[in-house]
């Protein structure tokens, strides 16, 4: 290539036809813009700059080049190097115990994560499996006993760990594994066993490789009476790296993406665990074969323990959101430089990025990618304040923003290779990596549709504690409050106001969001009513018949709490200057949904067709707007030219 | 593997608290269903069906095994001796022209071509390179001296080539390409050059390894005259696959998918080329150096040209749908069989293929691979009929359709990926291999955005045709004409009646596709001459700035067209018991387009709230109606299971 790219220099200079397109380097994009990129760069680095920087500054080391072969073993092999050395950074202490020398401080740790996959995400899979996963639910689910035995080693990954929930029969129904750990009194062991060839363990991260030790969730049995899915600690490899006896290991084998990463299936043959390696915290067998837990209700003490993954449900969206920058700061900048048709007048041939297709694909997946980000920032800080027998808000927005983020980066990183044509399909361009290793997001730490089944039965619940509460006088109050609001909602101003003032009014859009939620929140109860009523169909057969409506009530939920997130960051950011184009980026994001939703507030008469169309234009219009300093907001980003990588971004 | 199956098999049969999943091999679900699916295929398989059978019986012998590694060379390997496999089986004669002891049978060759798709894309794409667009272009640009020296080893693979027509600086603008072929008259040769680095041709297929001859576009010029791009036979390596002296060639590196061909950039330094080597049926250069078309102008000259992509796209269109196919009979297969939740009464669990949410994602994807195949079918008939000169409706329908289907193909894998959880995001499962082999379907042999564009702008010169031929008293009825039908369009019974019976009438269904193709055409008119008369821009500068209107535009009319073709098939079809299922599938491509497109109803006044609320109430319906034949339907296109390979679909 290099003698190519000589020998062009010294080529006849005879221009083709039309100017020659995508040398422009760099682009000339780079003007004034209304706002300074550092500085909105410092608004989304918030409080944990300083860890990010660090990681930047790490992963920005030759030894962090990435991995450009094919071969598996060679490409894992590097992940577990980059793993240790991540590790000896001290990274693991961030989240351990104050007890053991530790920070506590998850948000920094989301911070580190979500920064760390601006590069490979392979890396942050093993890290993620390592440490929020293994070490996390020892942390959480342990004891002391566990965590001064465990912790110390699991941070420093000498001691590398699995998670062992999935099974090759039950992936999202959890609550139904087959895995079984039965008591032993007369040697004070558990016997952790699969019955059948569907309770192997499956998908577990470091099980084909690097796993010593596993987090085994299994059906506890004491007495022959079972209580439910616990975990226990189980050593699965010998100092060597072979399965220990009892235990059969097969690898995962070749995956569409995440190939850094070990994953394997796990089956356990009859094998001994002593009694103190149950994870005991909210649960425990005493020596002489009693079971005990504060936690009365199975299905309690289940979601209590399973409550763990809402720290991975937001790293997750964390990690997710960031690849999507990552994808729209490579085709931002592809699409600033890159010419193609044009006038004959004009000389030179049009930037890609000013045709009007082009930003519309591109400009709301760059507002959306912040809303995201700001709605992940609450769900951060929300996990902090919540503690445990309080956190329903918490697990529904965790499963919600989890289902809705994962959902926009797969389909944002779609659209940044359709937008970069045959170079976003080079794999030196980056985005087929971004692809392929986050396709899996939308699936793992709970399936998306799942989630959002998980978030609108939350919300129901909720709508039915809170209708409980009431006195009969207040309900009938409140109902009749509903009914006016929904029809304040429809009033003239906002059904056939098409004014762009009034379209950029952040009342209007969240009430729009709003009335959108209730009515689905309204629908939803009355129809699970009428199949648990009239068509006398027990709670699961109508959640099972009425899963659009639950899906139509997650979105709406979800949305409107990014929106109002959104709309609540402009309002205390400290920065004016940033203020105008943040508010553009969130009429952006609020105008584009409610174009997306047009169908439905043209049915529910909460748009007219008029208004409806108006929206569009106001679209078009921001899109060109937002278009101005694209390249700018996607500089703020703040990824480093060594993640991006790819030729056509820098 | 086998051991801990044979295992299994010896282990305590204790079964977990629910039934064990996934196990229930082979499903129960092939009962009987309305109609025979060997029937159905034999509708699917069409006229055509015998070169179907052989390439099946072909590609599922041993040595057609998949390649399941990682490296790269040895994948490219492979797949060049399966393409030298399939040449000996004489495939590549059945296009060949009948001089040449050819069938000259296009769509024999498309439905082999269709069929292979089942099996390795990458091997697809080497056969489209070689016989498609190497010797396709020497058969339809060239005369009868190329077509005897070049077509026999062509066809043999004896002869490796290339179709070097995309630059790195242009993609879809074509006509602007930088090479340059100049005819030097004292030796009778042209001279081929790239003048800059970014005139080196793009992601050629068989460049980086194999390819021995490469067709070459270039600008030519006679005498200083530029006369536009037109074709060369280029030798590019020699006996020994070395680059020839004044040849570049640098590997593309590794891709997305598609890594069993080897796509490379070519540059040439002043390559001398001999007269005789031009490719000239529609135009030629004398040896005095007098340049000679029965084509007068430049523009038509390279459309006619570049029409020569027409069956390219055909095939594209026509191999993404078998892709499609391909995915989505894993995931119905698999949802048949799999099972998660389910009530407590039940005993065992639920199978996802029963969640009306996974029906939902699924079964309209189904209808959508039907109505896709039958609208092929008559683009395939369509291509035969048509001959050059009169072309401008089957350019249209093909880019069309090659759009449309290629979309298509990757929201549905997308979505089976999704459907089949963990399992599809191993490679095992091959939905991985789909995806991503698939996923430049959207962007190469012409970018979907660009020509969906070109698809309304024909549209519009046909119209604006059609008003030119018009007396001014023709055309002023025409308009009110228009404007009636659009008012009978929105006629109580078609805006408010809500009855099944209505909504699965086809008239009402085709009403709704012409209105809304009508009026987006009439809008795009309208905006056209507003932006050329008031506006004062010219057409390319009024063509960029509605760009959403054409998008539209393109969009209604695709659609308009398929769900008449499938009308028509059903209309037309000999087995009367295949009509019911027929039209079950028509009903769910059409209601859930019309589903889809509802906001653009609603805005337009065609559908109320009410009507449109009953639509997806029917399509919901339907869902459930398909899902009840969804194994029977997959079943139906035959697709060998030694292609499909996943083992949960099996």
């Amino acid at each position: 290539m290099k003698e190519v790219l000589e020998k062009s220099l010294t080529m006849d200079d005879r221009p083709g036809p039309v100017a020659i397109a995508g040398r422009d380097y760099p682009p000339i994009e780079r003007k004034a813009a209304t706002f300074d990129p550092k500085v909105l760069q410092l608004l989304l680095d918030g409080l944990h700059a300083e860890i990010r920087n660090s990681v930047k500054q790490l992963v920005s080391q030759p030894e962090f080049r990435y991995y450009d072969g094919t071969d598996v073993a060679t490409y894992r092999k590097q992940v577990l190097a980059w793993t240790k050395r991540l590790a000896a950074t001290g990274i693991g202490r961030v989240f351990m115990p104050r007890s053991l020398g530790g920070e506590e401080n998850l948000p920094k740790f989301i911070a580190a994560f979500e920064t760390l996959a601006f590069h490979d995400i392979s890396l942050v899979i093993k890290l993620g499996v390592q440490f929020g996963l293994f070490a996390g639910s020892i942390q959480r689910l342990g004891t002391e006993y566990h965590h001064r035995k465990y912790l110390p080693d699991a941070t420093s990954t000498a001691l590398m760990g699995c998670f062992a929930m999935t099974e090759i029969g039950h992936g999202s129904n959890v609550q139904s594994l087959e895995t079984i750990a039965v008591y032993q009194r007369e040697n004070d062991y558990f016997v952790l066993h699969s019955p059948t060839y569907s309770a192997g363990k499956n998908y577990i991260g470091n099980a084909a490789e690097d796993g010593q030790l596993a987090v085994v969730f299994a059906q506890l049995e004491v007495n022959g009476q079972i209580h439910g899915v616990h975990a226990f600690l189980v050593p699965i490899r010998d100092g060597d790296g072979r399965p220990l006896p009892g235990v059969t290991i097969e690898d995962n084998g070749l995956k569409m993406g995440l190939n850094g990463v070990d994953n394997g299936q796990i089956w356990f043959d009859h094998v001994q665990v002593p009694r103190v390696e149950m994870l005991n915290r909210f649960a425990d067998v005493t020596a002489g074969g009693h079971y005990r837990s504060g936690i009365q209700s199975q299905a309690a003490r289940f979601f209590t323990m399973i409550g763990t993954l809402v720290s991975g449900r937001i790293s997750i969206a964390a990690t997710a959101n960031s690849a999507a920058k990552s994808a729209l700061t490579i085709a931002i900048r592809y699409a600033a430089r890159r010419r193609q048709f044009g006038s004959p007048k004009a000389g030179r041939e049009t930037l890609i990025l000013d045709y009007p297709a082009h930003q519309r694909r591109l400009c709301p997946l760059v507002a959306k990618a912040f809303a995201l980000d700001f709605a992940l920032k609450h769900l951060i800080e929300l996990n902090e304040t919540v503690h445990a027998g309080n956190s329903r808000s918490l697990e529904t927005l965790a499963a919600g923003l989890k289902a809705v983020t994962t959902w926009n980066a797969t389909q944002t990183i779609q659209t940044c290779r359709e937008a970069c044509g045959g170079e976003g399909y080079l794999a030196t361009n980056r985005i087929s990596a971004l692809k392929a290793d986050t396709d899996i997001y939308t699936t793992f730490e709970g399936d998306n549709t799942v989630l959002m089944q998980l978030v609108a039965k939350n919300l129901l619940s909720e709508f039915k504690d809170r209708l409980k509460e009431m006195r009969p006088a207040q309900m009938a109050g409140f109902f009749i409050d509903q009914r006016l609001a929904a029809l304040a909602k429809r009033n003239p101003r906002h059904t056939f106001n098409i004014r762009p003032g009034h379209l950029r009014d952040a009342d209007f859009q969240i009430t729009m969001f709003r009335f959108r939620e209730s009515a689905a929140l309204f629908s939803a109860a009355q129809e699970f009513h009428r199949l648990t009523s009239k068509k006398r169909l027990d709670q699961y057969a109508a959640f099972a018949r009425m899963q659009r409506e639950l899906l139509d009530l997650a979105h709406a939920h979800v949305e409107r709490v990014i929106l109002e997130r959104f709309d609540q960051m402009i309002a205390t950011v400290q920065v004016q200057s940033l203020k105008p184009v943040l508010k553009r980026l969130c009429d952006l994001f609020a105008l584009s949904q409610i174009e997306f939703n047009k169908g439905w507030y043209l049915e529910h008469g909460a748009l007219t067709g008029l208004k409806s169309r108006a929206v569009t234009r106001e679209v078009d219009k921001l899109c060109r707007e937002i278009r101005q300093e694209a390249v700018q907001l996607v500089d703020s980003f703040g990824i480093p030219d060594s993640c991006l990588a790819a030729p056509i971004a820098l």
